[in-house]
């Protein structure tokens, strides 16, 4: 997915996979509710990781036709088999290639569709102009992406906004920008696309919302900052106390009378 | 509308008036599309300013009975002169209180509503109780606030971030909270309201979105940022050169390549 996939700075654990399932559970329906492929339209999905999005694109286009490509043979092999057991597993294609330099002809696709992708790669540009350079004149391409700059919570602290500093720092380490969520407007207007739309999709969890508090602030926010626990030590961003303490702070956003706030962003836009 | 009304962070200036009714017209559509109160419902309006929330309030409950209240004579003024133009004016009495003491019986209002008041107060809870006194049982409360630390922008800058700190900083010094917003759940479930909902209205600006650039970015949130200028200056939070360069940093985010991101919350409850 990245230059150097050995880079990406979630890794390729088998609970990595299940948090990136659980997100994508609970984030399906705020993210995906508007994406809807008609009977027969050609489908790219650049970056496809575990498939953790592509159950949910199928779901909502069942009469699509996928062609879902990764880098990583062991993320495509997790997202076979979580595509194999629905009924449209018929009408996906799972390619293996570097999003760089995609092995289609101009125009092989209606669509394109990448999601939790540019965040990790060095030149987002590029990846935008290769699958432009796929789409037909005409089609569409929808980015998702979050920003976690975007992140605040009750009680703030310090602390917690620390471990959240480190990951981003981390992930910038590895070329890529885990804040490009408020930039997708700038990126894809000047790459050249049109009718560029940003769509931001809020995230909020209070007491009264406990399948987010768990899902999303627990679930999928705590657990995916404290993935970047051994890198923000090594890099020296952090260190053991620091750490425990940010962490500790973070949890306690998920706690009864605790709030956590995020942004993730949905742009479309027309190729040619 | 404070304890001590001369810390208003915002000052009571006329191009303040002018600033705030700039920003209720943008925002109003986002913000008050949900208030709706029945024909003959008592509504209190508790710390109205200058009438900037009460006409749109007005407009979409043209048969409710409204009681707008504000500690600051000059403020009632302008609130009245905004409000005797609408054919509703009738149905609006001023008056002039402190919010912790109300000179109104018990249960004498259906509904009580305020905006953009709680982050000016050391005591927001005192506020809040003081409303459900007045309020009867199984009555409605609508708090309205933003959170500025829930800010951020494209291109980010550390520069224009400062200038943001500087007005929460001076704002906290008059004993308010600009980042109210994010506790609005624990702070009206602590003090016993019942059926707390809290909504999160996001604001997002880029090219595509003009009247939201200039009307929200420009007129009202750098506005606003401007206006704490002689304040961070006189309280030592900045100085000349640091202002000027956050300034033209904050300016950048309206630009064409320019994105500006910012959340209110509207919470609504039930009393007794």
């Amino acid at each position: 997915m990245t230059d150097d996939a050995s880079a990406y700075v979630h890794g390729y654990s088998t609970s990595e996979a299940a948090r990136l399932a659980d997100q994508a559970d609970t984030l399906a329906e705020l993210l995906h509710h508007d994406t809807c492929y008609s009977a027969g339209a050609r489908v790219l999905e650049a970056g496809c990781g575990v498939g953790a999005q592509t159950v949910h694109l199928l779901a909502r286009s069942p009469q699509a036709r996928f062609t879902c490509v990764d880098c990583e043979p062991s993320s495509l092999l997790a997202a076979r088999a979580a595509v194999a057991v629905l009924p449209a597993a018929s009408a996906v294609d799972f390619v293996r290639a570097d999003l760089f330099h995609l092995p289609f002809a101009a125009a092989s696709f209606d669509h394109a569709f990448v999601c939790f992708v540019l965040e990790h790669v060095a030149r987002p540009e590029a990846v935008l102009r290769s699958l432009m350079r796929v789409v037909r004149p005409g089609g569409s391409l929808t980015v998702i992406e979050g920003d976690h700059g975007s992140t605040f919570f009750h009680p703030d602290s310090a602390q917690a906004r620390h471990t959240i500093a480190c990951l981003v720092e981390a992930q910038a380490r590895s070329g890529g920008d885990a804040n490009i969520g408020r930039r997708l407007f700038p990126l894809l207007t000047e790459v050249g696309l049109r009718d560029v739309h940003v769509s931001p999709r809020f995230v909020y969890a209070d007491r009264s919302r406990p399948r987010w508090v768990d899902g999303f602030t627990r679930k999928t926010f705590v657990a995916m900052v404290e993935g970047a626990h051994e890198a923000s030590l090594r890099l020296g961003l952090s260190d053991e106390a620091a750490w425990a303490e940010g962490i500790a702070a973070l949890k306690r956003a998920a706690l009864d009378d605790g709030t956590f706030c995020y942004t993730f962003f949905k742009a479309t836009a027309r190729v040619g």
